[in-house]
C-alpha cells in the first residue's frame, strides 16, 4: 500500500519558492488536507509600506492554482496599470507588483497592523483562494536573511531582485535568528501523531532552506517528530535548475553538486533523493538515496516526484530510529 | 485689460473635490503657474495602510488632465484588478481604487512615512503628472471633517462614500482644527504681493470649503492680503450640481440656494458669483454679485466661468479695502 493512500498520513513540506512550491503542488495533489508546507519567511521584506512575503505568495498562489505557469511567482492573468504609474510618479521600480498581486500585500499588511499573526493571515489568503493544504509561515516573528557580498551587505531582496544575484557572496546571515521561535502552528505540525514523514523541497539549501532550520527548536522539533526527513537535491548535473543555487554554492567554496547538498544536510535528513542524471554520486553519499526524475516541467512531474517522495518516506519509516541514532543531531 | 492678461498676476482658488476642480481647472488654463489651488484634506483618510487625500487627487489628475471624465475623480483609463482581487481576499471593498490611482495613494504615502509634508507629496505627485499650476493641501497636519448624524458620528468618507450620504446630517465638526495652521507655502500664497485675488469654487460650502476656514489663522492670512475674494455658488435654482450641498442645507434648516449661500460667506468674501438663473436673487444679497453660467459642462464652460471671476476680481480691487471695513472680518 502506497503511502499516499494511507488515508490519515499526514506530512510536512519544508519550502522556499519556485522550485520548493512545485513540489508542494505535486504533495498537495496527492495529500490535499493532509500536507502542511512550512514556507521561509527570511525573504520577507518592507516595500511600499508593505509587508511582501515572496515565498509564502508562491506557495499560496501555486497551491490555488492562480500562479504566472511563466515566472513560477507572481499571478497569472496580472495586470500591471499600478507600477506603471507608480514609476510616473517617481517611485521605486526594481521590485514588480502586478496590480492583483498588490491585494495580497495590501490585505497581509493590512491584518498584520490590525494584531493578526502572519500565519493567521497567510491562513486567511490561502483559504480566499481555494487552498486545501495548509501553508504555515516558518516563524511570526521577524527573521530576515542578509547576505554579506563583494559589494557590500545586502537585504535579501535588494541581492536576489535588484542586483540579480550579481554580487558575489561571502556569508550568510539570519538576522533576528536568535529571538525568533517556531509558531504554535509548526510545533503542533510537528508533533501530530498522524505525522508519516517530511519532505525538504528542493529549494536553495543556503538562502532558502538553512532560514528555516535557524528558527531556534525548529529542528529540534522536527527531529523529535521520529519521521523520517528526505531532502531532494535542487541541482542537477552540478546546474540549478533555477536560480542561484550553483552559483552560491561555488562562492562558499563548495562544489556545486548533490555531494556538498547531502553534507550540508547532515544530521538533518535521513533520505536524499537526487536526480537520474546524478544515479553515479550515489555511493559517494553517506545516507539512504534515490534516483529518479527531479526536473518538474509538467504537474504529472510533480505529482511522480512527490509520490516518490513519499514512498522514500514510507521505506525510510523503519529504519529512521537507527538512522538517526547512528548520525546523531547535527543541532 | 482683463485680469488674465496681466502677466504677473496671482490667484489663490480654495477648492473642494470635483466641483472645485473644475473651475480650477478653468483657471489653470488661464493662469498655469500663477496659480495656486489651496485644497481641502479635512477629507483625508487613512484606509488599507494608505494616507488618501480625495480632494487633492481631483485637483491633481484634473489638472494634469488625467482625471476620469465621466466621475470627475480618480483616473481614466483605470483598471481594477487589484479590488477585484483584494474583494476575493476579504477585504474591504467599499471605497473603490483603481490600480492607477492606488500608485498615487502607495507613493504618497512612503513619501510622508518617511518625514516629508503632505505639502511636499503634493508637490512632487503634481509635478511628476505635468501639472504646472501649485496645488497646496490647506494644511500639513491632520483637520478630520467629522458628521454627526441621525445614524450616529461618521468620519467623511464613511457618511460620503460607504453610507451615499443617506444619513440626516446634524452638525459638522472639524477634529484636530485647534491644533492645525497653515503650512509656509500656505501663508506665502496669501502674503504674496503679486496676489491679484482669491477665489471660492463652487464646493460645498459646510464640507469642502469650511474645513479650509477652520484652520486656525487661514482666514485672517486671506483677509490680511487686502485683495478681493469671489465665491461661486454651488447651488444653482436649489439644487446642488453635483454632491449633497442641497440636502445638507435643509438637513441644517437652510434654504437650499444662493441667499443662504451667500449668508454663510459673510465677511469672508468681497463678491459673490451666482447662475444666471438665480440673477433674480442678486438684489437679496448684501454683497456685490456677478450672475453668470456656473455650469462647467465643457472647457470653454470652465474657462468662462474663470474668467469671470477674474475679472470679477479686478472689478472689486479698487472697492476691496472700503467693503471690508464696512463689512468687517467674520473671525
Amino acid at each position: 500500500m502506497s503511502a499516499q493512500a494511507q488515508g490519515s498520513a499526514r506530512y510536512v513540506a519544508l519550502s522556499g519558492g519556485v522550485g520548493g512550491a512545485k513540489l508542494s503542488l505535486g504533495l498537495a495533489h496527492l495529500l490535499g488536507e493532509r500536507l502542511t508546507v512550512i514556507v521561509n519567511t527570511g525573504d520577507d521584506f518592507e516595500h511600499l509600506g508593505l509587508h511582501i512575503s515572496p515565498d509564502v505568495d508562491t506557495a499560496i498562489y501555486t497551491l490555488a492554482g492562480v500562479v504566472n505557469p511563466e515566472t513560477g511567482w507572481g499571478r497569472r492573468d496580472e495586470t500591471w496599470t499600478f507600477m506603471q504609474a507608480l514609476q510616473r510618479l517617481g517611485g521605486p521600480g526594481w521590485f514588480r507588483l502586478g496590480d492583483a498581486d498588490l491585494a495580497t500585500h495590501v490585505e497581509r499588511t493590512r491584518r498584520l497592523r490590525a494584531g493578526e499573526t502572519l500565519t493567521g493571515t497567510t491562513a486567511h489568503l490561502a483559504r480566499s483562494l481555494g487552498v486545501r493544504s495548509r501553508i504555515l509561515p516558518m516563524c511570526d516573528g521577524p527573521l530576515r536573511t542578509v547576505v554579506d557580498t563583494d559589494q557590500g551587505t545586502l537585504a535579501f531582496q535588494e541581492y536576489f531582485v535588484r542586483e540579480q544575484c550579481r554580487p558575489v557572496i561571502r556569508s550568510i546571515r539570519f538576522e533576528g535568528a536568535h529571538a525568533a521561535k517556531p509558531s504554535p502552528e509548526v510545533l503542533a505540525a510537528f508533533a501530530d501523531t498522524a505525522l508519516a514523514g517530511i519532505i525538504v523541497c528542493p529549494s536553495n539549501p543556503w538562502l532558502s532552506v538553512d532560514p528555516i532550520f535557524a528558527v531556534p527548536g525548529l529542528r529540534e522539533a522536527m527531529r523529535a517528530s521520529g519521521r523520517p526527513v528526505v531532502a531532494v537535491s535542487p541541482i542537477i548535473a552540478g546546474r540549478a535548475v533555477k536560480g542561484p543555487t550553483a552559483k552560491i554554492m561555488q562562492e562558499l567554496g563548495l562544489q556545486a553538486g548533490a555531494v556538498d547538498i547531502a553534507r550540508h544536510y547532515a544530521g538533518l535528513v535521513d533520505g536524499f533523493v537526487i536526480d537520474s542524471e546524478d544515479r553515479a554520486l550515489a555511493d559517494k553519499l553517506a545516507i539512504p538515496t534515490r534516483a529518479t526524475r527531479t526536473l518538474m516541467t509538467t504537474l504529472d512531474d510533480k505529482i511522480a516526484l512527490a509520490r516518490d517522495c513519499l514512498d522514500f518516506c514510507a521505506e525510510l519509516a523503519g529504519t529512521t530510529s537507527r538512522h538517526s541514532q547512528g548520525q546523531g543531531a547535527r543541532s
